[in-house]
This record gives C-alpha cells, structure tokens and sequence, in this order.
C-alpha cells in the first residue's frame, strides 16, 4: 500500500518522502505565511499526470521502435471557482520530436495512457474532464 | 490557469516544472526500465495531499493560538487491483505534538480543510473514498 509522510518543516514549508525514498518539498505564497520554497500542493498533482502518462507513451513509442530525441508534455488545469477549487478540467498536450515519428503511433501510445495504463490520470479523471492534444515536431 | 511542463531526460527520469518556478523529478523503477532517481508519480498525489490538508491544519491551528512543536501528516493510499490502477481508498492521519493542544482545535481544522479548504483532498474526493484518523502527543 503507497505511503506518504508529510512533515512540517516551519512556516508552510513540508518536506513529504514516501516509499521509493525520494523527498518533494511543498510551500505556499507569502500572502499566506508561506516563503516559496517549493511547489504548490496542487501544481504536483499536474506534475504527476505529466509524468505517469509522459512515462506510458515514451515507453509504447520506444517499444514502436520510434526514434524520439525529445518530449515534453504540458498539463493545465481548470478549478472550480468556489473553494475547494478542485480541478473541473485537464488539459495535456504531448509534444514529440523525432525523425520519422509515426503520427498513428504517438496517437495509439497517448490513447493506451489514457485509456488504461495511467493510474494518476485515472484517478485525477473522475473528478476532472480530461482533454488532449498532441505535436509532432519533425526533425531532419 | 495552473500550468506544468513535464520534460523527459532520459530513460524514464521526467523533470516537471510548474508557475511558482519549482521542479521535481519523478523516475520509475528499473523494472520497467527507469533508474530511481526521483518519486513515482502516483506517490506525489498522497504527497500533495498530505501537504495540502496539513497547510489548512497548520493555519488553523495557529489561529486558534495552538502550541504546536511537530506536525506530521501520514497518507495511505489504496489502489485499484486492475489497470489502471487508480486509487480508490486514501487515508490520511495527523499527528500533532505540542503542550496543552486542544483536541476540539485539531478535531475542527482536520474538518474545515477534508469538508471545505483542501483543493488536492476534493480532487482525489471524487475517485477515493478519504477517511482519517488524528493522535495527539502531548508534551511537558
């Protein structure tokens, strides 16, 4: 069972480590006794779909054998305008360079995440409506 | 409109940077061809959790003038036994050291951040059920 523990270190900075032994520093703004030393508690729930779905598709475009010298993957987000300001929509767009990168194959990895292997993505889309999109960027 | 980009290094070593300009590195285990370098992704979901709810608590608790020494926050997650693997269970436990700390104080704050402040715990909300649980350590 994954676990995390979430320690105060002063002010509004927590440093959380969890079971694989890495450590993420949290913070919030000055504005509410933070100091803005690390990210938001929100931003890293975009981080990790970035992640987890950036870590399916690299991994189904890399078994195709698809020659990728570069991804990036952008996540945004939409909360409710009332507190608690959950996220109400994600956006994330896949950007894939590459020689010859095949446009079926980034749409096949992206909708296999997606569908069935991202389990942050699957857990975030029960409360958001997620949306994608995706760039090839062509490299001589 | 929060925003993070999520950029491959190298094998499955992802960096994310998001608007308040903090980065964090998520890696997978080498199993499935990552180095451990950095958290699981589906690991910073309980992070953010416990750094969210514990911001609320914190506040709350130093508003109603609380002496608190040590504030730890302790999430569990449980997770769905078929891909994608989506957490269907959270619980999350605070443990809060200090002199003379007020039980009905911490009872309150644990209560406004689950029910009305904490955007990360409405979020996950909507696919896992959250419970929790509080200790207080009482200190001379």
């Amino acid at each position: 069972m994954p676990n995390a523990k979430v320690t105060l270190v002063s002010g509004m900075q927590f440093v959380a480590g969890a079971d694989s032994g890495h450590a993420v520093v949290m913070d919030s703004t000055p504005d509410v006794g933070g100091n803005n030393t690390g990210a938001r508690p929100m931003e890293l729930l975009l981080m990790a779909f970035g992640g987890c779905s950036g870590m399916d598709v690299i991994s189904i475009l890399r078994k195709k054998k698809q020659n990728v010298s570069r991804f990036e993957i952008n996540v945004r987000g939409e909360k409710a305008e009332t507190a608690p300001h959950y996220y109400t929509d994600l956006h994330i767009e896949y950007a894939v360079t590459g020689k010859d990168i095949s446009e079926e194959a980034v749409k096949r990895a992206i909708e296999l995440s997606l569908g069935k292997y991202c389990s942050v993505g699957a857990t975030l889309g029960k409360a958001a409506k997620i949306t994608h999109s995706y760039r090839i960027i062509k490299e001589d």
